[in-house]
């Protein structure tokens, strides 16, 4: 009388009964906008706009949306077009975050941060009809519409005062006059679940940039994660400084996340001064802020000179690059502000793991132990299934040192690129292969070692060249310090270091000085066979280390003869 | 070139664009148990059985869910497949609702406190194949089974010793043998998000008990609003204490959250006395426990005798009926320990709302404000959309007197009954009516204050029955008091007292007393028209009042004549 069980095999199981349970739609029409106008409408939505501080609330937000949707669609956008924003985090471009996924069409974040020529590509790829541009970007847009296919309609957002729009053309609209002559949208519409909500393009440091396109389902899952007591446990009861920009990854979800859950928000516009932002943060009671690690330790900076009240805040969320031990010891010591650590990619929408100090016995025994775990990237939150995996796809040892690359699955997850197909190494098995190399502990602890393309792969083994670079950064001499893998007749390959030394050190650091500090630090397997001393180490549009132009002048692909060390090392 | 926006339009929209996001179901099998078992396997799950504490881990607990599946399958269970569960809070009862959901068959948690005819009726209609059933709880079966439609296979979860099981019978299984000849299930199958999990039958005080059935998604997305800060804040550093019966809407909702989130458990079996709990949440150390009223009662009682340390506890989680202000008062401020009062029901999965105290100005001002929203049922959690209506359907004004009717909608709330239809007085419009009358104010917050059926409507006006016990009960020669509507030809409705006198009373008391003790206390409007002094008030198999009962004995309905007012009053 047994029957078989369809565990294990492939394909959907059936025979299943019907779950009795409403089909509500996970869309932002439905469970995000309308609690932010109905329950919240009296929380204030605050942003730093030209030199002055605009104050508004989240329904006078939604009803902008509402006029703003009805106005987009006499501009001709319709169901599924990409609207481009190119812009600073303000209450006028969170007007658009709810505005036009609700409306059915596809928010498009353009990153400011681009070459004038990338910018243009993303545009053209993603197919923008519109394009809203803060007064304050004209400049920049205008150089971007010379190498586009064809005009876009740009909307201006008025983030200057009009006389400062040098850069303005007449057949540019102006928001306001749209949003005041449109009738608010009486209701959403009925969007799929599924459907296209909002785009953001990686700025990878390899080929062109690639779309990731967040459906509404994944927006909605995404924000009920970041309001999780296991990631950032937002709630009605925070006030939200969304510091990172709303072209990065919508802002780490924490816009939409803010309307779901009543947090009042508060945008800081073009001043990402640490003054500017430590200003906010005092004035507005922020009890939580979001940045990368350089705003952090600008902040750190300004706090220790001018000692601003950032007693409000519970956390200080950083992501994007990994915190230094200094700067996490620091704010929890000096500022009393613990940092909370979080992963995550363009990919990921973006919340992938968060580091807050597990409970389990030992973990909280002493100082050092307290900062690894602060230090590392956590825990994958619920909804994020993670693995680190080695070469073969089988997960590393839980060991706090095996070094593999993590995959990822989840509802927010992207599964494949914009008109891109799914490039079976970057997408597989249904997992997003994230290119980021970590160790796991056995705890679940993640620490990032380095990018999969930036390995030193030796003898079987692994080298980090983020660790090798923190190291050689870390010596008083040193200004910058890029580590790339050359290739090696009996290795494969070795690691070369690329150093900039420190003005005053010019001339008198020696490779052999490096090495000398690297032993005491490094496995002696690990020491970079040669070092060389640059100016200034490449780098990409948005800042980051371009080892791809490292690699093309010392590391010409392996039909070449390897650098001879000798060179290098002169 | 304006496209129309299908706005206000019924039917869904078309021509999106289709969001390229990882279709991950929402499972139990994907998302749930492999974070208890690979992520917080070391976690601990502790569980009263008989006189011991039994104490195990997430690990051994999902491992043992694989075995009890692999045996489930082996008894004939198939997808679809419904299997009953008759049994305390304990690690097996845990098993099962991991397993059985995840096997793709259907977990139907039986009520034990209903009368066996209930029982047997509820087997018959979900139409389980397989009963899991505590030693402990046989005798109570065994008085089911003459009534069932057919046998069913009993399988006896060994919460006593052997030679406790006067009750056993030869065909029983044990639960221990099966799961320990069964091999663990390799992988979990590919369930549909959408099919069913689990049900669960109301115990309404009218007509038969009505299937609720869960689905997969509901579980999931019901799972991690209870990790949200809004709602319990359920994280990984929590140890959960779940008093609520795992027979009553999934024990609120606890074990599957836990699971989720990877909080310990600890699960009280079938000593659910005041001194037992405290044990446990003494010497476990629970963060978090959640019951009814009665158990908190019963808690603050034993506290204040034995002073047991409950310090460890961030909330006590009260839901069920609502909350008094001397036991939400004296918890607070005696123990320590603030009252989360929440709100659902076996049809919202259940939580609905939370009340957390508002951070907007003047909600913190004074004590009694303070107190006002503690005791308050909170802010609908997101995910769920609350409104509160009147007779039309209008949402009455945020003004926090003015009375409607609760109506819900949201991707964990209920769609239709099963087996039952959807009966349009109670889904109507995409709309859960859930039967409970509230106000609501201007920061979203509801109060209950009655029942529709026991409203009484006077004039076109509401009074809430509700209320009027309240106060009657605060008579200090009062034990009971239950307040119904008798049909009156000029108001439609008048209020009718039931009134039990305390033993000492008895004789003593009088209509007239009761009637100046209320008039300060309510509206003119508001006093009964009659009191009538009763032995007992007639009470449900749950322990509700059973207000159906005195109804047929003093308001028989409309085309009988109204009991005259001299006489009721005698």
């Amino acid at each position: 009388m047994a029957r078989p069980l369809n565990a294990g095999v492939a394909g959907p199981m059936t025979g299943q009964m019907e779950g009795l349970m409403m089909v509500t739609p996970l869309t932002l029409g439905e469970l995000i906008i309308p609690r932010a106008e109905e329950l919240f409408g009296h929380r204030a939505v605050i942003a730093r706009v030209g030199d002055g501080v605009h104050r508004t609330t989240w329904a006078e937000t939604c009803v902008r949306a509402r006029r703003l949707a009805a106005a987009l669609a006499r501009l001709g956008v319709g169901p599924g077009d990409r609207v481009g924003t190119f812009a600073w985090n303000t209450h006028r471009h969170l007007e658009a975050y709810l505005a036009v996924p609700a409306m059915g069409a596809v928010l498009h974040t353009l990153n400011i941060r681009l070459f004038p020529e990338q910018v243009a590509y993303v545009v053209d790829h993603a197919d923008d009809s519109v394009v809203l541009c803060d007064r304050s970007l004209l400049p920049l847009w205008r150089a971007v519409e010379p190498r586009l296919s064809r005009p876009r309609q740009v909307v201006v957002l008025p983030d200057l005062a009009a006389d400062d729009s040098a850069a303005a053309q007449s057949s540019d609209l102006d928001y306001e006059e749209l949003v005041a002559a449109a009738e608010p949208l009486a209701a959403w519409p009925q969007v799929d679940e599924n459907a296209a909500a909002a785009m953001c393009y990686t700025s990878g440091t390899t080929g062109n940039p690639k779309g990731v396109v967040y459906s509404h389902r994944s927006t909605v899952l995404h924000s009920l994660a970041v309001g999780l007591a296991d990631a950032q446990g937002l709630s009605s009861r925070d006030t939200v400084c969304a510091i990172v920009p709303m072209f990065h990854a919508n802002s780490w979800g924490l816009p939409h996340a803010s309307a779901l859950v009543g947090a009042s928000l508060v945008l800081p516009g073009r001043d990402l001064s640490p003054a500017a932002i430590c200003q906010l943060i005092e004035s507005e009671r922020c009890t939580l802020a979001a940045g990368v690690p350089t705003i952090w330790s600008g902040v750190l900076d300004h706090w220790r000179r001018a000692k601003p009240d950032l007693s409000s805040l519970r956390f200080a969320v950083c992501g994007g690059s990994a915190v230094t031990e200094s700067l996490s010891a620091a704010f929890e010591r000096e500022i009393g502000v613990p940092i909370l650590h979080a992963w995550g990619m363009t990919e990921t929408s973006p919340i992938g793991s968060v580091s807050h100090l597990p409970v389990e016995p030992g973990a909280e025994a002493d100082e050092a132990t307290r900062r690894s775990y602060a230090m590392s990237q956590g825990r994958a939150v619920p909804g994020v299934v993670l693995r680190v995996v080695d070469e073969n796809g089988a997960p590393v040892p839980r060991d706090g040192v095996t070094m593999g690359e993590i995959r990822v699955r989840g509802p927010w997850i992207a599964r494949e690129y914009y008109r891109d197909g799914a490039p079976p190494d970057k997408f597989a098995d249904g997992w997003l292969r994230t290119g980021d190399v970590a160790t796991i502990d056995a705890l679940g602890y993640i620490r990032i070692v380095d990018r999969t393309k930036d390995l030193v792969k030796s003898g079987g083994e692994w080298i980090s060249s983020v660790e090798l670079e923190g190291h050689l950064m870390a010596h008083p001499d040193v200004l910058e310090a890029a580590v790339i893998a050359v290739p090696d007749p009996k290795w494969d390959e070795r690691p070369l270091a690329c150093v900039v030394p420190r003005p005053e050190a010019r001339g008198r650091l020696t490779a052999e000085a490096l090495l000398e500090h690297l032993r005491p630090r490094v496995a002696r397997w690990w020491l970079p066979d040669a070092i060389v001393f640059i100016d200034e180490v490449p780098k990409t549009s948005v800042g980051k280390f371009d080892k791809k132009v490292l690699r093309a002048r010392y590391a010409p692909g392996e039909t070449a003869a390897p650098l001879p060390v000798s060179e290098a090392r002169g």
